[in-house]
């Protein structure tokens, strides 16, 4: 994607904290969400962020942003993002233009169109007809795998398919979702036969980078990998929520169920891929990993196949929050560390004449980075359970407990440019009912 | 489910077609789908079988059904059956019986609102948000299980676990449905690390009945087992198009995905569970089965859970089809040999919180009988594609050809009750692009 005058690292906004170097919405970012006032009965309708305000698109008069940009804003300005996403990059990338001489420093302060962040609730971005998870963070299929199978960590499929399944789009919620512990059966104990049923006891996060696709593609034919980053409108955070002790037991051999689909949480805000093209990353690979075959392979893969966005989980205890404590970073990755790229997952999905749709979600899997506290999950920073990791306040965690709130960041950091972040995803466990 | 005026097996309708005992639309039958006249622009509505006609729906006078019928038909009105779902048993039951008694012989003939069903084309009948599919056959689970793993064919989780797992919404097709063979990876030749890439060549259909929700539940709330009945608005075929050597490479260890999303079709009419109430049987267990925990179990279980359900597979080659021979049927199977309910499959898919929605869509896996010949797949009915099956026209299958048509068909069947039947649902494998 080219780097254009929206990517400018010198353009500034006449919104004040826009201009903040810790702002994740600085002018070079404008991601895009679904907003209302909060506790109002507005409609939900298209918003971009910018310092600590949202920009309500449905407030903005078209004439403002002029041909060709003026088509789609009348698209964006809707309650979900579905018909802007449709319209596809030359549509995205025109109001994306638009946006930003709009917000520049010297442009006529539109204060009308501001609402504060802190002052605005956010749905789901899109209507989400399909919800894909993958798996392409080796690093996190190793030691998972190591935990289960330590002769074989990674099965032999893994470094030539883009491992995905099928998840559930109903409980995705955006963030600030809460949902009860999920209840369900687990393997019987040793020398028994009948399963354990009762709340999950090893309830756990998975920090992953969603994927919304644009433009779909039509049932039987392939998207090309070459051609895939064109469909895809942008990143968003998401926390894959999972129930180990219930996947063990239902997972074979049809795979995940009940222990993914109780609840999935998203941010509000969607990155565009073309305001993260200055911050793509090599590919990673050793020089052992066989090359992809031809259908998951093209030019670009290896200068700049990856993106380089940092990624972080925090944890809020409900005893933090009862003494006033912030969430306390648990771990750190990065989405660059990912085996399988954004392209290669569209081109994967579709091989076969799968359709995707604009707004169907494609989740990463969970991303763990190369060292072990650089893990995704805490399966996998407390060992599979065993060894219980420690919070600043002294508490300790093997898995999740009731009250726990996580956080997901999102952040591309390049020097020279400034930092675009994702804001956050955060969701709360309930007590089972 | 109790049995009403609209069951009497005396009924007879003014349509005469729904007179024949061969028809699978008698006038206690009234599955719902959703059409418009074929090449028409028209908006596609609800419509009602009886006969060889669709009754439409939207060519009838509220005054006609008079209330509280009258709500529930301006909901099936729509161009999906999502709002008439959602209103639940009392508005289905209500409809069902002013529908019944417009229809009945002595009844004021309504020619107008009358379509025959050689002249109509159909809709998906419902906006799909999830398709979760199941594998509730002991039968095949134990067959395919044998081929993977002679030792220990069916995994200890079985018996416990009605195992499903998410499917894909948006290849969702109606009767009619046609596409290409799908391509992929699939497993290295012995001796060589690389995956083959191409069209799949162990291509395969799978034989399941389709459960569409009705009502749906709040997120975090499970639906109880002897309360998930009411929650079901009906019964439909479904084809799980599978490709199986797509499958047997990509499987592990997240379950089925691009095996499986390419296709999926389902027969435009649902038939309810009101219709399907004097068809039902006991459930199927051996003494040496385990009692299933406490969700799953409810007291009308043992000796109505199952639906008598008649259910065979078709298939019409190329030649045949040119030289204009009719379909020919490969097997025969019947839903209560299900070793899960329907009851069963919504308590399970609930207890962890998991919320479904008005027009999800269940699948209950391939349905295959007690006796080999009775196998719902060509993967089972070929032992794993070792002994090709013969066509009455001297073809031979092992898997599908390129322009083979697979029909399914389902009949409810009971002495001294007319015949209740779901149509078909009929599906075209083109060549590979």
């Amino acid at each position: 994607m080219h780097i254009n005058e929206t990517h400018d690292p010198s353009l500034t906004s006449w919104v004040a904290t826009a201009n903040d170097p810790a702002s994740d919405f600085p002018i070079q970012n404008l991601p895009f969400a679904v907003f209302r006032r909060a506790g109002s009965t507005e409609t939900f309708r298209g918003g971009v962020a910018i310092g600590d305000q949202v920009l309500d698109l449905a407030a903005l008069d078209p004439a403002t942003v002029g041909e060709p940009a003026s088509a789609a804003l009348a698209l964006a300005q809707r309650d979900t993002l579905n018909d802007f996403m449709a319209a596809g990059p030359a549509a995205w990338s025109a109001l994306r233009l638009a946006l930003s001489r709009l917000l520049r420093a010297g442009a006529a302060a539109q204060q009308h169109a501001l609402v504060p962040q802190a002052a605005a609730e956010f749905s789901i971005p899109a209507r989400i007809g399909d919800y894909t998870d993958f798996y392409t963070s080796i690093h996190h299929a190793t030691s998972v795998g190591r935990l289960f199978r330590p002769d074989e960590p990674l099965l032999p499929n893994y470094k030539w398919v883009p491992i995905g399944y099928h998840g559930r789009a109903s409980s995705i919620g955006v963030s600030g979702q809460r949902f009860p512990r999920p209840k369900g059966q687990t393997r019987p104990a040793s020398g028994t036969d009948a399963p354990n049923f009762g709340p999950s006891r090893r309830l756990d996060y998975e920090l992953e980078v969603g994927i919304f696709v644009g433009t779909g593609n039509a049932d039987g034919d392939a998207i090309p990998v070459d051609a895939a980053e064109a469909h895809v409108f942008g990143l968003c955070l998401l926390n894959d929520w999972s129930a180990r002790d219930l996947q063990a037991w239902e997972y074979q051999p049809l795979g995940p169920f009940l222990a993914k689909n109780f609840a999935t949480t998203i941010s509000p805000w969607i990155v565009t891929l073309e305001a993260l093209a200055p911050y793509r990353a090599p590919w990673q690979r050793d020089a052992a990993d066989p090359q992809p075959l031809p259908y998951l392979d093209y030019p670009a893969l290896r200068e700049a196949g990856a993106f380089d966005v940092e990624l972080e989980v925090l944890l809020q205890t409900a005893t933090m929050r009862r003494e006033g404590q912030q969430a306390a970073s648990v771990s750190r990755s990065n989405f660059r560390d990912s085996y399988w790229s954004v392209a290669q997952m569209v081109a994967h999905h579709t091989v076969n004449g799968c359709g995707l749709r604009p707004g169907d979600l494609l989740g990463s899997g969970t991303q763990s980075g190369p060292e072990p506290e650089a893990a995704g999950s805490l399966l996998e920073l407390s060992g599979g359970g065993k060894a219980a990791i420690t919070l600043p306040n002294g508490e300790q965690r093997t898995f999740l407990e009731d009250g726990d709130t996580v956080v997901l960041r999102g952040r591309a950091v390049r020097p020279g440019l400034p930092r675009i972040g994702f804001g956050e995803a955060a969701g709360t466990v309930l007590p089972a009912r």
